[in-house]
């Protein structure tokens, strides 16, 4: 269930069974020479809507926007500043949580959202644990890299052997074109895989990946393995999602 | 072009061209027995992306959730604080700017939104002139409702007269109904026509208006309608898009 | 009754009463070649406290420095940033609230404070949903913008037809005429009539509007016009008050 | 010269030979039985204003609601959080340097404030070190308490012998009895003397002072004495302003 | 006791005797030719340890870095913003106060932290009051800076006759090299007396104090005369603790 | 060289040579039956100093209070809210790069301190990045994990076998007992080996982990342990700060 495609009848109905929801959020940012700039939202919101589907939950807006400010000497890259999606978060959160949503299950799309996103896991609990104390609700907050759910490794490791890098993945790419094959871009890559290591701020992003990617070849991404990946991803991440709200 | 399906090579190309972008805002709050929960994102990301197509223009990724505090009492509805929500659209337009773009043609989707849209882009110029002074390039930020957009309002009166209302309308219940026929919802409505009227806060809005509705019969929402209404919508506002940006 | 000139006892017998507050809010902000800096705070606090006077109503310290971000060009103009002016709002509100006081009726002197105000509204209504739940007071908050009470058009156009323009009008200045006749400036007018139009920031309204009016001839101002815009005004300013604090 | 009561061309005047600016800033809360709500708001305008004329400086406008937290259990008090608080000062002078004014001279009428206005400035300071560092403007800011002016403390000490108290003295209930002669009120004082001492918060306060005055007997107060608290205050802190803007 | 040196069941057992707390606040700046660059936070730490230690209060753990941004034209110099410093006094007491804590007791070290203390603690109250209401807990905070109790004045006066100036001052250079005497500094003073007076900003402070001190010899600093100094002040402070944690 | 016991002049003189910088990071907060509440920011501050003397490093002042949100329920934990956390970090940091540091090396005591930081990194290079653009300095920021050290979880394999655990361990209790022998507590342990697993928002951790323990032992700490604990963590962290230093 999609709760933009439903009535506040049939989330109320909804919330009589679960109290679960998931939370595709992603980011918008450059993704190499044939990457799409929407590319992590994109793998967030394809993956965790096939994850609510697998497990009967509820799956939430995604958040596309993300904390990129690394990606932001690349034309087209957006950011909230940490404080801004801490804010975010704390209010998606506490918006559903008035309702009685209380496992609150985010799928992420990429690496850079993860510190920000389990910080701002505790700004929601310190908030409501001063609002309400002991009355608080039991709410849970967790998150899930899709990339690092069981299976999706093995894959890209089978799929594309040593240039599956860090930034603009072929198996992230991959998941995109399966998205929107209407969207495949092709585009010389130089050198062929691209080099790789950390980096620091934006202008230290660029000197070192001037095309944007990391360690990647993402010439190989192809749509039929994108379905793959999004296949392993939803298997693992849906019984991670049922474990989540079972728990005591 | 959408931006979450290009690459950054491609928006930088874009830039040679147009310093543009139409930015799709919406809400995800109840919208009455029959109307989706994602009504106002839906209708701002179907006629912001279409605008774009007509008038060759960058689309950003849509801002999904909005200021809907009123609309709480509503299991599904959800809010950004307006200081929230005020910052993400600072953080939006800070992103784009840094790469070049200068005209922001935000596409709105919900009522409620407006006035933090509006003190918004003044938090932006105010930023702008902080950090550069007499170098700050000259960033100027549009809104326009959809429903508002020249021959909607006559389109609405010849389809629905006397019971468009003021939400959850069958305006907008058919432009989603026309993106997601999928997704057609059927409900009572009772009474057929919602009260109509104001309101202040949440629980005055639930206790006045029980289902959701203001004013409206939206049970006579029809997918054709809403094409209709997107094809009336997209002509006044590529237009105003247009001279938008050919403004001196 | 005016706050500022009450006792605390004063003020808790007045409560016993009503729950009413009339807030006046204004701008500190060029006016043009004859219009004072004080302009919309003068013409908010003089409107707003004869309404107070008419209809028995309790009235709170003028909002003297708004949102004018566009006016910084022109000395003296002052502005608070709208995320402070959210701030400001919210607390004037909350702390009457803690009294007892549930209905805030804002008399508002400047059009560019309108969205800022009207954010603030939320902004208040969920940090008391937030604070309280159930238990929240009625609080109710109310905009009106003195130029648009009933009366106030007919009269302009009759005064000044077709001059009233949109910003340092000859109505605000022939209020602050009235207000302060010792304080009345004459300058010549080049063009006689201001051009008209839009206006984005600071820099693009000072390009637009080089003596800071829009659209209008305030050398037709005069304080015994002044005398009656405020008594069209309050007349039916006084009557929106009425009917607010008395709403079910 | 008011701010309020000039036109933009004669502030762009003044500043050609004077960057000084009189900033009254008092606050809205209790002031006993007899002392009105506006009194520190009222004292600082009154003898800001005639500082500014003695001295041939620009007066600001009032900031008529400060931090008055401790006051909050008497009907009619007003407080904005001391980060609100902060925030508006830093926008007041920020606003006012971007046109050039460089010497911000606070005149204070409320003790409350003292704390949260001087952090202000160092707020002021840091953000313009950061946003423009050694091409920041040299901006300067002070603050005198009206109370401490020299010949005000011996004035209180001669009409108002041991009972000039420290909160709703009758000092400045005289300053606001001869700004404001209609507003004179009378109430019985039990006991005459308050009580004096210290206080916490807010419940702290009225515990101790059940009639919200700390250690004084405004009964004595009198417009004439009232005029003879703003005539020395006038004199003293003119003179610390004139010494202030000729600083090297 | 040190807070940092219990186990959790020793601080439950301590509040089952006591609320109150001693929070040591300083500074981390330059103090001049052979000042410690953590004189203000290492004063603060000795002065209000051996406070706990003779008054049997629990000790938190001091802040270090306060507000300083006058001195930021010194190499080594930190500051946190006004309103960081407020926050972070907030969540200190807050924190504390959760688990019932009442009584906060800050020993300060640094003059620039004083307007910053003094407004967090109003914001802490204001917050409570907000929370909580009626119910809220008995917070009371209060401040001592060091050089400022009882004794210690006249310790000056014996040992650096006229030179103890403001900053950098032979007493609080004294205190350091009494605690960390394998830390003492020599460096020549030109002049020997640093020239006294006040001071704006950052830039202000560096051109009329070049090597860092206001109107002190810190010269004369010996670790003996900090012991006495330690003594002095602990002796004066421990008897101001008491009478707070017994007020009524 | 520790930053608080350097004059300016020596920081000047220390800039000249390197630009880089040790920030030790802990929390306080309970660490089970032996450990101290400050165990955190004890190991961080040992640990982070001993590193500066093996690498010559300057280190700052520890940040002694984290992001513990999740130990609120047990008497003594202190907590600052992620956004708080967030702000201090950026603070520490622009104040230091304001005189040249450059590389900001955090040495964290503190699991749950790791979102934040790592978040407040990207808030600091955003902000240079709006500040200052092409300008900005190029400051770098890193953070390790002592207890990720090279060296380290070997040897608490060898001391700790299979009772290392993940709150209060008996390495890091070790290493308080090291560092301050005269605080060493002792506590029955029950059951000996405390259950493992994760937790969500306080009142969850203190429903699993009642004496605040997560699968670890701590009675088996040892003074001597800490002290190999130490010089393994040095051994390896020193070596990484060097290579973070001389990073191109």
């Amino acid at each position: 269930m999609l709760l933009h495609l439903c009535t506040w009848a049939e989330v109320e109905a909804y919330l009589k069974n679960s109290k679960g929801i998931v939370m595709p959020i992603g980011s918008t940012e450059q993704h190499g020479p044939n990457g799409l700039i929407g590319t992590d939202a994109i793998c967030a919101e394809v993956i965790g809507r096939e994850v609510g589907a697998a497990a009967g939950a509820m799956v939430g807006p995604t958040i596309a926007v993300g904390m990129a400010v690394h990606h932001m000497e690349f034309p087209g890259s957006m950011t909230l500043k940490p404080s801004t999606l801490l804010a975010v978060i704390r209010d998606y959160v506490a918006s559903l949580a008035e309702h009685g949503f209380e496992r609150f299950f985010f799928v992420n799309g990429h690496g850079g959202n993860v510190p920000t996103i389990r910080a701002a896991f505790y700004e929601v609990y310190a908030e409501l644990r001063a609002l309400k104390g002991a009355n608080a609700p039991d709410v849970r907050c967790a998150l899930v890299n899709w990339w690092e759910a069981p299976g999706v490794g093995a894959l890209s490791r089978e799929l594309f052997p040593g240039v599956e890098g860090s930034h603009a993945t072929p198996s992230e790419v991959s998941v995109t074109q399966y998205a929107y094959p209407e969207a495949i871009k092709s585009a010389p890559m130089t050198p062929q895989v691209a080099p790789s290591g950390g980096f620091h701020d934006a202008r230290d992003f660029r000197r070192r990946y001037p095309d944007g990617r990391i360690g990647s070849d993402p010439s190989l991404a192809r749509p039929e393995h994108g379905r793959r990946m999004v296949e392993a991803a939803v298997a693992g991440i849906s019984d991670q999602y049922r474990r989540f709200v079972e728990e005591a």
